[in-house]
């Protein structure tokens, strides 16, 4: 009998180390699940949190010294390389993700197959390489890093100031946002008739039971 | 060869909803795993929030109301009966535990045989039967419940006004505070050759991975 696809909408921003987390996880996830149909949804965070009135986790002192620990034992949970950016504050509070996410939606919109594998670049930028993601030289070169063709990278790039990419982009985050998102990652599937939205990286155990899949995790007992 | 049993502190405290969860999932384990060695820890949350800063998560709209749906599906997960009480509000913002945690405070220094089963009791008296902690009348039922003998439920009762039960539990939140809790469930395992501390339900994963044991979730395919 052949599996039914669910869809799993998985909202994201390269600027939420956590959505790095979720990001890596949920793609093995849908190579090794037939039941899932992953869709990946770049949204803007600051926009998330505005509308929400939420604040980063990383504000509250004692919980950015926690989440500086976490955040590491769970990437080495799942095999996944990482390494806070030094400038990291100014990274997440002033520079922000604005560009990178347009540039995101407009490979989402005109070359999907590639979505996948820019997302991991820039998410490997900031959150393992400490490198750039707002000049537009960070952007080719993340467009280079998951084999885009220079042309094509061109011209995703110049989509970024395109009004139907910005519009794009919000309307996404305005999706999340009707679903109930107030932070990121985010996700959300069918189930019991209807959907389900979930939030955090901490919440795939429940994704993999409402689809009858198990985790691949951990990969090796220590 | 023998297995060296290694100690997990568990700091909670009944008002907390996420700490029902971890408490249950945790002394299951710890009838399971060979290498667990639970050790209850009932601190004060209002401390912990004041000490650090940090606020009830269900004081952001969309969390709450995100919180009011992840619970249940949480808890149906793991086979918790969890339902909330009408008055959640007045309960945790004005209510309190500290009553009921100083009777913790004192089975655990006096009969700490009993404290798994009174905590279980206290936490199904808010969380599941809507039913109070605060009147020494629902402090005597949920000892009852415990199966604790009439006159030492009386003598917890009264040890809630002892100046060494008043310090012990303030001793113990600040032993939490020592190790970097900022909200509650936290629990502290020994791993890499220090202390551990991690918090949420949702981090049981990781101590499974520290101990080489396998959670005994889920219980069921749907």
């Amino acid at each position: 009998m052949a599996v039914t696809r669910r869809s799993v909408k998985l909202f994201y921003d390269v600027l939420s180390p956590y959505s790095y987390i979720a990001f890596e996880v949920l793609t093995k996830c849908n190579k090794l699940w037939p039941s899932m149909d992953l869709q990946l949804k770049p949204v803007l965070i600051s926009g998330i949190m505005q509308k929400t009135g939420n604040s980063p986790p990383g504000m509250l002192p004692a919980r950015a010294k926690y989440m500086g620990k976490d955040i590491y034992r769970v990437a080495d949970y799942y095999g996944i390389e990482f390494k806070f950016p030094p400038d990291v504050f100014d990274i997440m509070m002033n520079k922000g993700s604005l560009k990178a996410q347009r540039l995101l939606t407009a490979a989402k919109i005109d070359a999907s197959d590639h979505l996948e594998e820019l997302s991991r670049q820039l998410f490997r930028r900031i959150w393992y390489k400490s490198e750039g993601i707002t000049e537009d030289g960070s952007l080719k070169s993340a467009c280079n890093s998951a084999g885009i063709p220079h042309d094509l990278s061109d011209k995703f790039i110049e989509l970024t100031a395109n009004d139907d990419i910005k519009e794009e982009l919000k309307v996404t985050t305005a999706e999340a946002l009707d679903h109930g998102v107030f932070g990121l990652p985010s996700f959300v599937v069918e189930h019991n008739g209807k959907p389900q939205m979930m939030f955090g990286s901490d919440r795939i155990f429940l994704l993999a039971h409402y689809l009858g899949e198990s985790l691949p995790y951990p990969q090796a007992k220590l």
